[in-house]
């Protein structure tokens, strides 16, 4: 770790120094015991000001960390800020206040199940809600405006249903496939997701190692909680990362990070097409308004507004007016694949062809950018027959992501032409509840899953998994039943059956 | 104000002589500080005689102000019963019982929600239905029968799915249009609502100031509680108000009101068609009944009969004899474009092409009308195709109303072709809790909320919605699930996740 | 009343003397006053042995009375077994056991709401749930198998939606029409239900006289609790009945009904043809059970089997053989219109024209029969057009009944082609609640709901209605939703609004 | 019953002796009175080595007795491992632990209901779910994954609905038809289940008792808690059974069961197509987990993994290498018609004529292998006309199993050509509350259903049911509901029927 300038001081600040600079006029917080002057920078803050003036004078790692990866100040905050290191033995340590909420999720932390009683990646989502931060689960499970799309995400994988073939040999089965040319052991990847740390303190990197265990693909964030360089550090030799990009509008910082990742031996750069804002996430803006909304009188309207949920504020340099123009000047500046992530129609696959990247992938960001947004798998099946029809299967890679929670999800992408699928959600939940133990579990029982399904649909290889091994036809039947008459409903006198003796 | 002839003697009325007024022989009410000798008016109130006898010789004002416009007595009751000013001093002032369920909406309203913690129309509607009175909440939530076609018109939405592109420039959304030539900076109006007082003692007069400062038309109801001139009056130079208009049966009547609204500016007039008699709305009626019925015999019915709710008290003038036969006439007495409000089928829609209106409002009126009446964007689905078919998309402007909550719903109907949408219960209900700060919220969060979703679409101004852009196979399929099956359901077990340790 | 032979005897018979017939030996039972000897009739007893057995040597009146029309020991028990009048002070009388169900019922009565808080046809079945007897409910409202069906009934309608008229004028709006040439002031007539006196003492009179206020037709339940009789001679001058006629075994028993209801001027003979046996209500069976069950042992099941609830136990005598070959016959022997009522597919219709009888109900008899049987409204909508294409529209009148509520739902029965519908269930819970007034309140309310309705359709008399006026593309889509996911549902955190301030 | 050959020792082992084996480095255990050294099996067992140490110097019979046949020992378990008699009278009686859900569940069997209560299959899986033991019902009642397929299976009967016809003569109503040659008196027959001595002491041959009275086969189950021979044994003079075949790895074993089967007189042979390896029944898991699992700690997750649930343990033998090229070899051991059981889509039971089986069933073994694999019944629809369409109808026999619970499913599956359905659980669940009585009851409930369903049909034989007595529009449409709009939801204030009055 680099030392910063203002390191060479010989004298350490006190407490007490900078419990004085605790207004809007002058405002020091401590970050991981050094000393930093943000008064400037307070108005710029993507999150708000009124988040920092909630620690100014005090030390704020606690708030800090999980949100902002540690070269945060190094980038953003300028050397004359950085005040230098603190006597933290000087620091009065501020009595917490008891907060009932926390002690209830204390409370269910020690009555945790087992890592064994999660049988499939639903548990694990189980515990991670009861046992995570609320601020985290809420940024972790939000979706867009009313979560429609979020849920028909996962909904839609049951809207197909099986063919499967009987009598076939299936004693062996093989999972294994490649991604861009990278040999894999199961046709999934851990998709990229913002903000590790806010489940887990060790963040992104306990998914690398769970990726490295199971010889699947990790994608790494742009907004990750761990650096860019962490995260490839803590990969295996010869284990294969992707890059996850959102393009700054300052292009030469989008290149920097691109010629980076490709040095650093990352071997696909995944463009987000989907984010040129990012979404609206309302259960997530309502977790930060009730943790510093609390004093918040109604004639301070302007700066709550601010505090529209983590994600939002750490995302205001990403450039909404990239456009397919831009993609000559990315495949200019490197050689690894591009892939374009959060396509969500046939017309923009074909024209990504045009364009000539090396694939898509098939996404309405987990439901959590444009609600109503049709799920990545309905769009999988109008996609595959049009590039069928034109001959273009093979001149494109065609991912999908969104819903996925169990082995049959996977195989019915496979079945339809996907080269694989990613996912997110789950692994951070199975992270955030049991690190990488959970982590490792998740994809055991993906794979227990997969190679039994794979038996049960008749295939011993992905290369048997093909189309007519389901049936679709219910898929893009997007029905919402006509409202119930609730006086009829309400004079109807249920069924019941047969009534135990009332007494013995 | 003007003030009436018998305003001129010189001695005040005592509530003592009022008081004595107080029986159907001889009934007496106070209404703003004056009496009226309403007994021969008895028999002829919309409302009953029953409402009124409840506050024989007493002071009416309270009850009178919502859903009575300021000219109510001025138009409907002869001169010769103004009785002229009280001395309010010497009125009883009479000790309300402690009503528990008042008491515990006060409770409510000292615990509501500051406006901050809304973040989209639901949001108010929930605020709102806690706060507001039961009569003034039932009178504006209610819908016609069973409330199946009230509830289709915001689920309708849903069964559109967005075919979102990607890779489109959309650093700049522009998200103005015009309207029957009229600039406006978002694609909605504030559509015609009933007796705004019941919500806010201010009225109709605070959706004008919230549609002036968003610049986006207000439609003036024919059935408002302030003047149709209080509403112009509270209008900015230049704000553009259109006119509602219940035809009356007395045609001089509504040439009188068409004529007036004219030549205050008005710049549309939309005839309602879709109401020759106003709907049996239950939960509204239920809610009068259990307010004004509590000493109601069985005996008495004919006359509790009459009690159905606000609206159709006050609408019995509307003339059901309106037909097609009339359009020439209003062609002949006005300037202002024509639009039909309430057109629910595409052969009235080209019908009303061929009379040669301006517009058409595809609408069933909140759901308060016809029950299993048909949502306006299903019917805008059919309608457009049918015009473009025909070359007609550019001799009518198309707009539709009901159930909008969503900016994504109002994106929906432009990408289908409609011209702009009616809002008009989230406004009551943002106005109703909030007042004139919730109506410029809710405006503010649906101006948000669009601009997002334009670039999350892909499109950069409204010029760009088109078809295209959605997936609108659901809409046509108004299924309803075969009953279920309650003991085959009740013998399921249902899943359940992993299980705390029971102790610690 | 005819008094029969025994009633000479000079000495009345004691209750003393009565009592000691008590056993299966010797088993005397009181019903209305007078005495007869059931011994030898056990084992026939429809009903089974063992609920006569409950009152051997006692006075059974109450249970007798509702579900035997008055007329049955004389036609079904021999002269020789009439013991004569009883002295009924000498007749013990039982103190009842407080009956907790009952208690709560007589409370529930004490507080039941007013007729005027019925607004609607369900209104009367929620007060009649509450109110009623729990076997006379279960009765009525009870349903075969798992009453899909029955539900399906109501339901159905829901699935057609209306594509109204706008500007026509519906100033005064006719909605009288003809059944098989009897003028009626409304679309609808009382359908036959059995056993009226389980629900109101004066049994089926009532409908009577509600039919004739209201200028509808009553149709006359073989199964009555009244005898067909005593329903005649209830009607006014001039007003329709017609006959519901169950087939009996012994078609000299049949041909006197018919020829008798002939000569008593009825005027439409409703040959039941769903009903070879008479279906299986659990609902009704397991209220039996608990009603007389409470002391059956496990091993006495043989007898318990034949309590399977009140229908299946007077209905013995309904001939299963009854087929098309027997039509001829029934046109041979009354002068009569002949209607098939049950007819479930088009097949069967087309048979009926070809078989020269007068009309068809489409029916499934309130979903009593079998289970997933389609309802009337949607046979409705495959039959007249089937009829249209062969120009047969004309050669008989086509009736629905099962599942009508609403005025709507009448009215999307005429638009499809219907002469009429019947409505049975809801005048049962109107009588039931409120006797007469409520029969008369529920008419009336359907008149109000159907003008308006009529108006808002845009039509102004019954010819007006026609298929363009209606949608009904859901209407054969029964489907049935994918079962949930549980596990994924459970984990999903739903959308709250704005919270509440914790405290003020 | 052979006697082993250690038997002959002249003294018993005592309690105490065997007490001292009770490790993993030496672990004997008693069952039925007789000791066995299982050191050496422990790490082979199928359902782990953690089970049987828990009984470790203990007597396990309790626990072993209703999942392993009796001759399980003697088959696996080498001679020189039987260690012989034990003088139980030494043998320490462990007191058991009081445990409250056992408690629980014994005074549930105190207030069942008396078998008279259970008017249809439902009720007997009501009655048995309060009843069983939870593991048992856990095993039973358990489904693949989500339990979509299971649930599906049920639920798509009700897709179907039925064109009954009437006048049809129905007094003689015939049910009975002939399966593979055999005449049975109704169209159903006892599926296979496995362990049935979980939910009653005498397992199997209670349903072969039960099968007899009402003259339906019983199929026997390869993983039956009765030995085969007892099963057999169990049957009267003529009573037609089946032998469903869990293929062995070893097939000198399968040859060797299917000669045994074939010379005791079975009528039919059913290879099992659809379990190359036993599905993941995460209920049954969890189930499983609690009981054994309290004392397990995270770290010995290994061995854990091994539990999961009884069917997965006692399957490992089955030979997923299973092909279409062992049919001619089982042609070749036998003459037994042979029927392939869990077919599941068109093309293999086409292929299934052509490899020249006799039979196939269309079944996904009661829900229980690969979720979201279709019902029988819905392949059911699209085989039959498949067939019909090349002439194949008569060279196979096609029966389906999963779901059924009604005499209509059956009826409707008769109708669209399956020569008969299996029924599984409900017979078990009947079996478990109720012994054979309650089997008994329960195929009588059926017979009562599909004779009064034959009539209201129209039908009087078997031979009448046919395709065109149905609608099945609604089968193949596997619509999933667009995710409910929440907060849309929340703020609707549901309708109401009439209040009471407050007080009396």
């Amino acid at each position: 770790m680099n030392r910063d300038s203002n390191d060479t001081q010989p004298v350490k600040l006190t407490g007490e120094e900078i419990a004085k600079h605790n207004s809007r006029e002058s405002c020091w917080v401590i970050v991981h015991g050094r000393a930093y002057d943000v008064t400037e920078f307070l108005p710029e803050h993507p999150g708000g000001p009124k988040i920092i003036l909630k620690y100014a004078g005090k030390d704020a790692t606690e708030e800090y960390e999980p949100i902002h990866p540690p070269d945060t100040l190094e980038k953003y905050l300028d050397k004359s800020k950085h005040l230098g290191e603190v006597d933290m033995g000087t620091v009065e340590v501020e009595e917490k206040e008891v907060d009932p909420d926390e002690e209830d999720r204390q409370k269910r932390i020690a009555r945790m199940p087992i890592l064994e009683q999660c049988y499939n990646l639903m548990d694990f989502e189980a515990v991670a809600r009861s046992v995570m931060k609320k601020t985290a689960w809420a940024y972790y499970s939000s979706g867009a405006d009313d979560e429609i799309t979020m849920r028909e995400n996962h909904n839609a994988f049951h809207k197909i249903w099986f063919r499967p073939r009987i009598l076939v040999d299936v004693e062996k089965v093989d999972i294994s496939t490649t991604m861009l040319g990278t040999k894999v052991d199961m046709p999934f990847y851990v998709t990229a997701t913002a903000l590790g740390k806010l489940g887990h303190p060790e963040g992104e990197v306990i998914l690398t190692r769970g990726a490295s265990k199971h010889n699947v693909i990790q994608m790494i964030p742009t907004l990750a909680s761990c650096s860019f360089d962490e995260i490839m550090d803590a990969a295996q030799d010869g284990q294969c990362q992707w890059l996850q990009l959102y393009v700054n509008k300052d292009r030469k910082v989008t290149r920097r990070i691109v010629e980076h990742a490709e040095k650093r031996g990352c071997k696909g750069l995944f463009i987000t097409v989907d984010a040129p804002q990012l979404g609206r996430r309302e259960k997530d803006m309502r977790s930060k308004f009730s943790d510093v909304g609390s004093s918040v009188q109604s004639s301070s309207g302007g700066e709550v507004d601010r505090s529209q949920g983590a994600a939002r504020a750490i995302s205001s340099f990403i450039d909404p007016s990239l456009s397919w123009k831009d993609i000559p000047w990315f495949q200019s500046i490197t050689k690894m694949p591009i892939i374009l992530k959060g396509v969500q129609c046939v017309e923009d696959v074909l024209r990504a062809v045009e364009a000539g990247v090396q694939g898509v992938v098939l996404s309405n960001h987990g439901g959590r950018q444009l609600d109503t947004a049709p799920s990545a798998i309905e769009v999988l099946a109008e996609v595959m027959p049009a590039l069928r029809e034109r001959g273009w299967q093979d001149r494109i890679e065609v991912y999908i992501d969104g819903g996925v929670r169990r082995a049959t999800d996977i195989l019915k992408a496979i079945c339809l032409g996907a080269k694989g699928v990613g996912i997110g959600r789950p692994f951070l939940y199975a992270m955030s509840a049991y690190g990488l133990p959970g982590v490792d579990r998740a994809m055991q029982l993906l794979r227990d899953e997969m190679e039994m399904n794979m038996r049960l649909i008749g295939a011993s290889d992905i290369s048997q998994l093909n189309p007519t091994l389901l049936d679709t036809r219910g898929l893009s039947m997007h029905t919402a039943v006509v409202p119930s008459d609730t006086l009829g409903k309400n004079v109807y006198d249920p069924l019941v059956g047969p009534k135990e003796k009332a007494k013995l």
